[in-house]
């Protein structure tokens, strides 16, 4: 391996240098603190567990994503955390438990196996917020508007939302009775988009004619909020009127809050992992190929923890998010140089005052050299601050 | 697997919950901002590299330190990073070079295969900060300044400094001129301090009778600033007068600027990881058993990345600070309930004020259950505040 190999960063990880560092640290406080306002406790759910505690009731999916490596001190595996949500789960169901509704959130590293997509990486900084304990849309209401408060608070304002409803979807399969597999088969299908084999798998298994055309019918309800009313046609195979209050509930309150975020409804769509339960959602902005964040409903993860509890939330990636914004920050900030010799005292002072003050290092350094744009000098032994 | 089971977490892994969390964010940022009031600018280093990248040149001790993982993009193996300093040095290098003085600072998570010690995490949050491209003594005094004055900061102000210089073992081992394989060997002795190992192997190894002393001697040059005195005798069999110099105008300089931190010097202290080439310092505060944060001179570590520059710099473990800091976040911020149905408009208003509001989620909602201690009411069409 030549030097020009060695500092080659794998595929799908970065690092970060001085200007954008400093912006995601702006970004990332910005985020908390508005989680922080809603009432929203952090967390740092641990980078490594036991795969035991982190893939449990968690999907294949989130598996085939997890790196494994041997806990060294008991010979067990362990997995980095490829997915904070079910960690967070576990908190509200074990170490940090309240008897009414849990806000946690929290900003941590994960790490994926593989990127999810083509502009993915494969070292996300997920930054999200976690809402326990309540089954009713006005938890579905109150993640979705953090959601979209958090994207505007850090200046992504043009905002589209798409929205499904895993419900629907599970309501038909209760009524096809297939089995663990094809249950599975039929998900990755509508999961991953590949609707000729969702169609063909439709059509050689469902033998119930309504039922057959209520699964096809599903990939066509998709558009504004006029596909609640269109889908009220399902109702006669299956009851899914509860599932469509709750969607109606959340897109009225949604748009009465914020006017100019646009909806987009789309029955057939699962996002994602599969351990969603109820209303899913992702939010978008133009020119950015893929979703900024995801979310929905995902009652009873923590079941195999000892509690099962309703749940629901978001998370995005801090990283992809901190690219699309422009704003550059200040870079107005004096800077003072202190030459080598000049009063500690002074400097100290300075930076208590929160001035950024760079001390000289030799007698040749020079406030040109460090980036400064004043420094200190001592004039009849006082020490004044001068445009250089 | 029971579900007791479920929630353990690895030994040396811990997760935080919110009270802690919460500090340890606030004491993050104060820590950043330090160091940004000193110039010194945040770098995220990636988490994963490959592994020639990750070890090069930084020794076996990292190397066991290290997770290894397989690329399965490239069937490469990579490696978690145990220590950020040496990513930081790459960066320096060649991702951020600069012809002059370089100040970079960060804070991340690493992972241990297994704790440093008995206390010592194997997931800690690593925050520091490092100076390249100055040989003299002023980058010593400014990064060790920096150190104390971050510890102060967040509220530890009972700082020892432990002092040692590598160069002065590094002139003797110079004139015993032994093997790879035996300067390796005697360096793990120095280093864990396996005295009798040690000094065995100088009687058996050593023919030179000054030199044999004086490896000897090394043992016993511990203590305040009179070691310096003490130490010149060395002088008359390796020339360790540059290092004692360094070692005298940096404690100096700490005591002139920090009255209260108190000094301790030990020439035969190597400081772990074997890259450091110059001084190397730990901090200490009473009570705690373990150093607070290490540090020292390590130049040219970034050779084998194209560009050998002087780099001096320290690191601790942010979760480790985080857990001696006594202070809590102040508790007494009020948190406002809004019931289900108030303003949303009030509700907007109020946080972007910088308030913390809960919204009720339901109409059996209430302030008590959500740890509110005032709430809105509507009174004559104005939403109002009044305590619960």
């Amino acid at each position: 391996m030549n030097q020009a190999d060695r500092w080659l960063l794998p595929d799908g990880i970065e690092e970060l240098l001085p200007p954008e560092a400093n912006k995601l640290e702006t970004t990332r406080r910005t985020l908390l603190d508005t989680f922080h306002r809603w009432g929203y406790e952090l967390v740092v759910p641990p980078q490594l567990e036991f795969l035991e505690s982190l893939l449990t009731g968690v999907g294949k999916d989130l598996n085939l994503q997890t790196f494994k490596v041997t806990d060294q001190l008991t010979g067990r595996m362990m997995g980095l955390s490829a997915d904070i949500t079910p960690q967070v789960a576990r908190i509200d169901a074990h170490s940090w438990p309240k008897e009414g509704i849990n806000r946690l959130c929290y900003c941590g590293q994960v790490l994926h196996t593989r990127a999810e997509s083509l502009i993915s990486s494969r070292a996300p900084m997920q930054i999200g917020a976690e809402l326990f304990g309540e089954a009713g849309s006005q938890a579905d209401i109150e993640t979705l508007s953090l959601l979209i408060e958090s994207l505007q608070s850090v200046g992504i304002k043009n905002i589209h939302i798409d929205l499904g409803h895993v419900g629907i979807y599970q309501a038909l399969v209760a009524k096809a009775d297939f089995d663990d597999a094809l249950n599975a088969q039929l998900f990755e299908h509508l999961n991953t988009k590949s609707v000729t084999e969702y169609r063909t798998m439709i059509d050689e298994r469902v033998q119930d004619g309504a039922l057959k055309q209520a699964f096809l019918d599903l990939l066509e309800l998709n558009g504004g909020l006029d596909v609640l009313e269109r889908a009220q046609s399902l109702n006669a195979v299956a009851d899914v009127q509860a599932s469509l209050d709750n969607l109606k509930e959340i897109c009225e309150a949604i748009q009465a809050r914020y006017s100019n975020v646009s909806l987009f409804l789309d029955l057939a769509e699962l996002r994602g992992f599969d351990y969603h339960t109820g209303i899913v959602f992702a939010a978008y902005t133009p020119g950015f190929g893929q979703a900024l964040a995801l979310g929905g409903r995902y009652d009873d993860t923590g079941a195999v923890f000892g509690r099962a509890r309703s749940a629901t939330g978001f998370s995005g990636d801090l990283k992809q998010w901190n690219r699309l914004i422009e704003q550059q920050i200040e870079t107005t900030e004096e800077t003072i140089f202190a030459p080598l010799g000049a009063s500690w005292t002074v400097v100290t002072e300075l930076r208590a005052s929160g001035k950024t003050v760079i001390c000289g290092l030799s007698d040749a350094d020079t406030p040109a050299a460090n980036g400064c744009t004043s420094q200190l000098v001592e004039k009849d032994g006082q020490w004044i601050i001068e445009t250089v």
